[in-house]
């Protein structure tokens, strides 16, 4: 597989010029507020130590997705706007474009993986969105992109790599927040985020700047963590490592997100299967939800004691698109 | 097997003297609101028409059951509280009273069929209650605990025949036409209640009068539906006939909750296993939350056209504590 360098993929697909701030996260979390009622904070018990988690399962499409989307694509001009957007998603982001796009009615192009959930593809389609597959292995979804932008026009909607996209995503943040507040306690002192390409991350550490933030990948896909550990962006080394965390399957994270998590001092760690599994199981014996595997990976690394509780932990639960039999088997083997 | 009258049962368990009310409800509203978030109110367009789902499920017994147990435990007197409680239940009512007596430091004692779901029994014995198991079949609940409490003293909880619990079960009601108004509409024309006992259903046409209001029973167990079409109370007929809706097994409703039905002019309907299995499924896939077979009924009367939409309709996802082996049977049998 061929890979051009980060920075020129992100200097040729997005203005390189605007940064994410607070400002902006500010500015997304009153415009979400607009329109999608907050989704709970649910409080856990974990060995003794009650942790937030933040039930972004419960958006309309099912994942925090819709933040970043909707911020997106309700700043886009009128000629942006009739131009379309193209995005590049494993799933949730695909069903966050989709959903805003179709809002706002805007043609919605989405590429996305050969192998996402049946589930992902068919929710985005029937949110009017077309669908573009590539293979997860041999191609890269962000030249898939480039020659779609190329040939159709049209304005890119990067799964990460989008100050706006970041912004929209740290939304959860301003309103998790707001959340404790009202229940009298007085802000977090740690977040542990799910992360794929680095949006959510990114954006939480812009929204809750006091925090300790943690950034969990699933095993083999700990591009973030080593990055962060080596000071420099580095890729995925086996695009076929098997994991069931098909949200978080980003080969690379992009210097827009980078650039905050290594200014804020994040730190990643890597997640098993079965610390996976395992947190799913518990999500729904104790808070009655559906995780998806990605939207579980945070609270694993919990659950292992990977990463230890502070005072007031946000826990991201940042999906539930997970296909029922793939479901079905995960708690079948409890 | 042999039942007391429902009137001799419950004059000797209950003060007759109280009827419950709007202004209750009300009051319990409050009271619920100062100690517990807001579940959320979910739309779920069926057949292009949206419903409003009431995610009762996620209240942090997992299931609305709480509303009513802290109406009632915290209305106790000193006294009545040193004396402590005693609950029947078959699971849900079960952790509801525990969950508001450990944190009002109040002995529980609670009721419960020896084949209640094994995470009920667990989940009600870690919140501190003690539990006296009975068969559900060739044993009466209330003859138990009438026993108990003859022997032991103490304040009966009821799981529906009792003002308190009707009351705080109607603070469910409150909640979201308050949720559904901040959302710009005015308010829920109809009201689709999953119904055991009727504690729940009366709760909710005090709590909004202006709907109208269908009781959702199991198949071989909608002895509500049969006595408000009859015009007064009877009882399940075969009391082992099969159901996977555990939380909606009662023998009969009491006078209390048959009063404020009738009143209202409730209608019953029943749902079979196959429209309950597919409920589920759909509140997997679409919500992204985890129901119990009795929590899903209301809305599988809907999915099946047993009961019509109105403008706005509220439909109860009343609690979600089920075995996780017995769900992914279900999921997976889709």
């Amino acid at each position: 597989m061929t890979q051009q360098s980060p920075d020129a993929r992100h200097d040729a697909l997005l203005d390189p010029a605007r940064a994410p701030s607070l400002a902006g996260v500010e500015r997304a979390a009153a415009k979400v507020a607009a329109l999608l009622p907050p989704t709970p904070l649910l409080p856990l018990e974990v060995d003794g130590v009650t942790v937030w988690c933040k039930a972004e399962c419960l958006q309309p499409v099912g994942a925090f997705k819709i933040r970043g989307a909707w911020h997106r694509l309700s700043d886009l001009s009128p000629e942006q706007a009739a131009a379309g957007v193209v995005g590049v998603s494993s799933g949730n982001h695909a069903q966050g474009v989709a959903w805003a796009a179709k809002r706002l009615g805007i043609k919605a192009t989405i590429v996305m993986p050969s192998n996402a959930p049946q589930m992902k593809l068919a929710a985005t389609r029937a949110l009017g969105a077309e669908v573009i597959l590539y293979d997860r292995v041999t191609e890269s979804r962000d030249a898939v992109a480039a020659k779609l932008l190329e040939e159709n026009g049209g304005t890119l909607v990067h799964a990460y790599g989008d100050p706006w996209i970041i912004e929209g995503q740290g939304s959860a943040g301003i309103e998790a927040e707001a959340q404790l507040r009202a229940r009298g306690i007085d802000g977090f002192d740690k977040v542990v985020a799910c992360c794929g390409g680095g949006g959510l991350s990114a954006g939480l550490a812009l929204a809750l700047p006091d925090t300790e933030l943690v950034a969990v990948e699933p095993q083999g896909w700990d591009d973030v963590t080593r990055s962060l550990e080596a000071g420099e962006i580095l890729s995925v080394e086996d695009l076929a490592y098997p994991t069931e965390c098909d949200a978080l399957q980003t080969p690379q994270t992009w210097p827009i997100n980078f650039a905050v998590l290594q200014a804020r001092g994040v730190r990643g760690v890597a997640v098993t299967r079965e610390e996976v599994r395992h947190a799913m199981r518990l999500v729904f014996e104790k808070l009655h939800l559906v995780v998806e595997p990605g939207g579980a990976a945070a609270l694993a690394a919990v659950l292992a004691g990977k990463v230890s509780p502070g005072k007031a932990t946000l826990v991201t639960l940042s999906g539930g698109n997970v296909d029922p039999k793939h479901y079905a088997e995960i708690l079948a083997g409890n």
